[in-house]
């Protein structure tokens, strides 16, 4: 994290301002404790149909919190000061699928066609599963935590299809229950567990070979527990192969103005 | 209801079979008991993004079950063996937003550019609050659901925008809480109230005078509880005046293969 003093005391508004103003280009984990923060995908019009009916499809890999108006980078809820081009800490530029690059604002490359997805993150469960005494191991270890392809498949929209990506976190056996209930009251941030304790039941042939992220302890008496992830709706697009494509860099998230806690009851 | 032996303990399946063969063309409120009934709405496809747009939203008074592939008149969730251009007892069709009468099949209506949206309905967490011990007045005294324009206004979306339409339920007081809490684990079908007790706190300024439906008696020691309300899209729609618009027609619904309390885990 950059050498801002005080940075973790402050307000969403003053985080994203020191962003915008390009003074702050790092993950966002650990600021602004307890207010949401927001994966992005930004879409040209012609897609956005499609990619708008596959999240509604799947709701529960690709919770979306928010969609722009067509060419704005304003938003009407999670955040009213906010600039989508800028406020992002990092993005990246996609073409054709590819990744052309990291960006730390996205204003020279805007286009009135665009329009952006603010979808949801689990950082908003692990911040109460935190609360409800429940370790999250890939914290602990100070790494990404480990994500796997499963055979899940999804509802196709339109152009969109494919397989869902979950995340795990062991959980101790007396705790699993604890930390169902904790995540399925935020349906808007992937909800409750996919699966519990058996990974081949979803198509992970390897537990400790991660398709995205890094492996992560399992220690005598856990179980891994699996979750929809966020990559789920990137992975999507990506095998669309779009021509133009705008995405957050991972961990460089928005910071909404919008707390976990009244997001429960949304 | 049509003589129709047993069709109180009909499937949903076996009773859609007979809706689109036109042996049944009354209300379903009643049918297949548990299992979740939807609203309709079909649009041609250049409105479509706006209107789930709206409904993404708005996802209270306007909480989309599912939407159907351009064209199509099938659905991939919430009932398989389907007619969605028959299998609604009676649909009214509308041209400039004015409805040009009631017919039982749209079949010969249909085009390839149609896009149909099921919409959540209160009858779900109507028998939620019976079977938790609450009366529901209006169908205790067997008229139609008091509704209310409100001054609540609604997010716009496109060419989609207007104000909640509410309906409202007296409730004694003592069962508020309950009431509460049994439709705030549906947000599926309108989910907790939008306001308790104090209607004019909401615009409504004569309770006794419903825009939509009938009046109901309030008890002493009951308050008026208000929910979101189905008709709320339908009224934004006709705002808009589209050329052509497909409805149900009120009270004759989709009977889905979904029980409600799948719905409420969805």
């Amino acid at each position: 994290m950059e050498s801002i003093p005080n940075i973790a005391s402050l307000s969403p508004v003053e985080i994203r301002k020191l962003i915008r103003a390009g003074k702050f280009t790092s993950p966002t984990s650990g600021l602004a404790n307890g207010y949401t923060q927001a994966n992005l995908v930004i879409l040209p019009k012609e897609l956005a149909y499609d990619f708008l009916l596959f999240t509604q499809r799947n709701p529960r890999p690709c919770p979306v919190l928010e969609v722009s108006d067509i060419g704005s980078r304003k938003l009407h809820k999670f955040a009213t000061d906010v600039d989508l081009a800028n406020d992002f800490p990092k993005y990246r530029i996609y073409r054709n699928g590819v990744s052309t690059g990291e960006v730390t604002s996205v204003e020279d490359y805007w286009q009135d066609d665009l329009v952006s997805f603010l979808i949801g993150c689990s950082f908003s469960f692990e911040s109460e599963l935190i609360a409800a005494g429940i370790e999250i191991r890939h914290i602990t270890e100070n790494v990404n935590v480990p994500m796997y392809n499963t055979s899940i498949p999804l509802e196709s929209a339109g152009k969109f299809h494919g397989n869902m990506v979950v995340s795990m976190r062991p959980i101790p056996e007396n705790q699993v229950v604890t930390a169902v209930n904790v995540t399925a009251a935020m349906p808007k941030v992937h909800g409750a567990p996919i699966q519990v304790g058996n990974p081949k039941a979803i198509g992970i042939k390897d537990i400790s070979k991660p398709d995205y992220g890094d492996m992560v302890s399992i220690k005598p008496g856990e179980v891994p527990v699996f979750w929809p992830c966020g990559v789920t709706p990137q992975n999507a697009i990506m095998q669309v192969k779009p021509d133009f494509v705008i995405t957050h860099a991972p961990g460089h998230m928005l910071i909404t103005d919008i707390k976990n806690t009244v997001l429960k009851y949304e």
